[in-house]
């Protein structure tokens, strides 16, 4: 990769380097699939999932391949929990489903969108989204 | 936190849990945000960029504590480059300049979701977003 500011690419030199773990679990995730991805050191991509109606990003959780594989043939969002170390369908127990209405991969493997629709607040809090604490921007130039 | 789906929160029992990670570099961040923030074991956040106008979800990439810092008070959007070790400013080499609106944490502080004014493609390829490759959703029930 040549660009600067362009996102990782490639195959990196330092072989401890995250992007190139391998999936932590075993899973029946695609092969195909699996091999565009690139976690991290515990062998996770982000999931940003977003309201498919408004648009609105909702919440970001981890999914490594199980869990993805989980969410494409089921249509139910599902998770790694990174402190309980366990999988977790969102609204199994809350009630607050997601039925997944499309996943997309992002370029360089380490993050997917999935599109959703939502029943009742995605955030354990209550609110709506999880992003509801804003931190200030301070620069000058801020608009 | 007794709700089974949620995300995690508390002090996990495992001093190894990813999500217990201190600062990977040193930071001028805020000592009060760096105190929420909730890292990958690489020491970094999942920061979401999401066009200020549309509400698009153009890219993910990756915030150490003083790429937050750097963003928050440049006003210009700064990652961690997991690759290449380095900070890097979209747009530095590109041109494709991304000016900061906002900026919020999620609930449990692994997350950001950063608006932005983007200038030109956010994705390195030439696409508007970096999520333009689809994932078959092959659940019988999906909608």
């Amino acid at each position: 990769m040549s660009v600067p500011d362009a996102p990782a690419t490639g195959v990196p030199s330092d072989p401890s380097d995250p992007v190139t773990a391998a999936p932590a679990r075993p899973s029946r995730l695609d092969a195909a699939i699996a091999a565009r991805l690139r976690r991290t050191a515990d062998g996770l991509v982000a999931a940003v999932v977003r309201a498919h109606d408004s648009g609105e990003v909702l919440m970001v959780a981890w999914m490594d391949d199980e869990a993805l594989h989980r969410t494409l043939t089921t249509g139910r969002a599902t998770y790694w929990s990174r402190s309980r170390r366990e999988y977790w369908v969102k609204g199994a127990t809350s009630g607050h489903h997601q039925y997944v209405r499309s996943v997309a991969l992002d370029c360089d493997g380490d993050a997917l969108l999935v599109s959703v629709d939502q029943v009742g607040a995605a955030c354990h809090t209550g609110h709506r989204t999880c992003f509801f604490t804003e931190l200030p921007v301070t620069a000058p130039e801020a608009r």
